[in-house]
């Protein structure tokens, strides 16, 4: 006898996870090198070569009391003190350690926040098409989630579905940019008409709105995209960043969140965060991974292995006539299903070993998600499946 | 404005981390050496030599993109295959990898737990005095904790007022052993009786009572003591286990579950329990800790450090005039205060320099809890403090 909510968590289940777990019988059966899966954003570009050598150099360099030892619930003072002042030289900002709480991972990051901010009830407010997950967070502590309308040209918000969406009851706004599932980039434009709105709308139900910057993209950005650091337009500001993406470390459960002075009850809410680390049962960040990101702080994965990726499916999708966003970061594609069902089409794909995830995962029915983290191999051979599947669907 | 849920856990925020923090406070005035720190179950010894060559080597041998990257949400198949072993061989139990979850440490599995079990109102049955964060963790599910009163001279359980505060409404029932806060071992004897009364009142109700077994001090034992493993003893047993003890790796978050297959729903629980490892924002055990405490399942901290503090401390404090229990595991001591209020004795400690948590913060005041994980010599020297605290309270 399963609690209800776990139950409904397990019938609605990760629909990405489920592919991934296909994806991993199929290769079973007809080989690895056969099966073409996008279904996953398992970083395919290992660490940085230094990433590992540094790790050694702490474990030989530091008393194991202290690397593998409790510290206070928001991290290591000297490791929030190195992200503060990264953050500072990058955006201009004036954080301090203080500002900074370590989590596990951006998943853990966003629990900290929902339970810190969140009653029952209260409504959070996400772009469409939108990371699944969102929705199993804000449950987690009895809010709803409300979805805004994308422009289906740009896949950029619909600024006045926003508007009309924001209540006295929305708490929080999330913002995920670079966007999975599009890979999209809100540009500044965008970030200050949103800004504008939330304002407006704060005075007039005299509420806070918290507008959550979900950032693990932010460093996989291409043609030279730039990504507004958030804090700098919005006071209500809240950052949650992970090292998942940029050190292709995801296993390893690590990242921060920041929280700018110009929020509302800013000390009261970071000493919240603090005790929502400890009572949600993460305790701390892991204490050697907070002291080895801080290290290699300024250390980036392989953009251009996902860059490569990104460039040569784009194309060669599009020259099959397949209707394609064409991404900006992260590294997702977004494309349209030819059919309006697109579940129809992702089991379409799966008989030519093509794994997608479909776009209803993301609240966003006739298009999949395809995550091209994965080989440059990978997606030149998986364009003659694609050919066969847009011959199928007479695209081509 | 924070959520009411936050501000609760806020005002009622963890006695132990207070105590911790006045102590670090009082070394930055009077020096570390003058402040007989007892709060906090950080470990003083470190963890094995091999521990951290260990995990050089799996660095050095191992493609990061494995020891970094994401698993199934429940962990390496290795990893969970090494530990099911693990366990077979010393307890003669016959686990496999699918009846192991790796968990972010113990408060981690706790909560993944709670979040398959529990439904509001559910309630969690404790024995005080217990581990204060059971309450904050149950309310993360809104469900209430039910204190089972102590034999007040072994500091065993109640057994007649266990039996009466086993309700319909009885969702778990946690046992930690060794406990925390008192270092008393639950002999054989007393597991049977335990698991008798659970038997029936299943029966009585048509229910089904997980028992919990939190147990990240098995391997810190004295005198021979033996830890019976529960799911012997009885089917609905649900393990939780943690290696910030045994191999003193607290700020890592690495811990295991275990469910057996007598456990009722075995498979649909284990389902549930990957799922809300996910949701919770967990996602999954930090990835190269788990190789690594797979590589180190037989290594264990050096268990005398504590015995040899247990024995000094018990025996001067006992020689001093104090009431105390003699510890049989963990590495704290339960120590009667002089005064019914025992609130007013840990502040005269402080006087001493002397810091203590109150028994109250684990619902069993009249009491102090040390915490005797320090280094010896902050035991031998601590109670020549203690002797003039005795004075004061005309003890000796």
């Amino acid at each position: 006898m399963l609690s209800k909510k776990i139950q409904a968590a397990m019938a609605g289940s990760s629909a990405i996870r489920a592919m991934f777990v296909e994806g991993q019988e199929m290769a079973a059966k007809v080989g690895k090198e056969n099966v073409y899966d996008f279904s996953l954003g398992n970083p395919a570009t290992p660490a940085p070569v230094t990433f590992n050598e540094t790790v050694k150099e702490i474990l030989d360099q530091t008393d194991p009391l202290v690397i593998h030892g409790y510290m206070n619930n928001s991290g290591y003072e000297d490791v929030r003190s190195i992200i503060a002042e990264n953050l500072n030289a990058r955006f201009g900002t004036d954080f301090e350690s203080k500002n900074i709480v370590m989590t596990v991972g951006a998943a853990g990051g966003l629990n900290v926040i929902f339970k810190t901010i969140l009653d029952p009830e209260d409504e959070v407010v996400v772009f469409a098409p939108y990371f699944g997950e969102y929705k199993s967070y804000a449950a987690n502590f009895d809010a709803p989630i409300v979805e805004v309308k994308p422009d289906y040209d740009t896949f950029l918000p619909d600024l006045d579905d926003f508007a009309a969406k924001l209540t006295a009851k929305t708490r929080a706004v999330i913002i995920n940019n670079p966007n999975n599932p599009t890979g999209v980039v809100y540009d500044e434009n965008t970030i200050k008409a949103l800004a504008a709105i939330l304002e407006k709308k704060q005075q007039e139900f005299g509420t806070d709105i918290y507008l959550i910057s979900d950032e693990p993209y932010r460093e996989l950005v291409y043609d030279g995209a730039e990504v507004p650091f958030l804090t700098k337009y919005y006071h209500n500001t809240l950052v949650g960043y992970s090292f998942s993406k940029s050190l292709s470390l995801p296993g390893e459960r690590i990242g921060y969140l920041a929280v700018p002075d110009t929020v509302s009850d800013s000390a009261e809410l970071l000493e919240g965060l603090g005790v929502a680390t400890r009572t949600l049962g993460f305790v701390n960040a892991p204490s050697l991974m907070q002291k080895a990101v801080a290290r290699c702080i300024d250390e980036c994965t392989n953009i251009s292995f996902y860059d490569k990726n990104r460039r040569d499916l784009y194309e060669g999708l599009t020259k099959l006539g397949f209707t394609c966003i064409r991404p900006q970061g992260a590294f997702y594609l977004w494309m349209k299903s030819p059919v309006a069902d697109e579940t129809e089409f992702v089991q379409a794909g799966k008989n030519y070993h093509i794994i997608m995830v479909k776009g209803s995962a993301f609240g966003c029915g006739g298009y999949v998600r395809l995550a091209y983290c994965v080989s440059h191999d990978t997606v030149v051979r998986s364009l003659d499946a694609f050919a066969r599947l847009a011959e199928e669907y007479g695209l081509s």
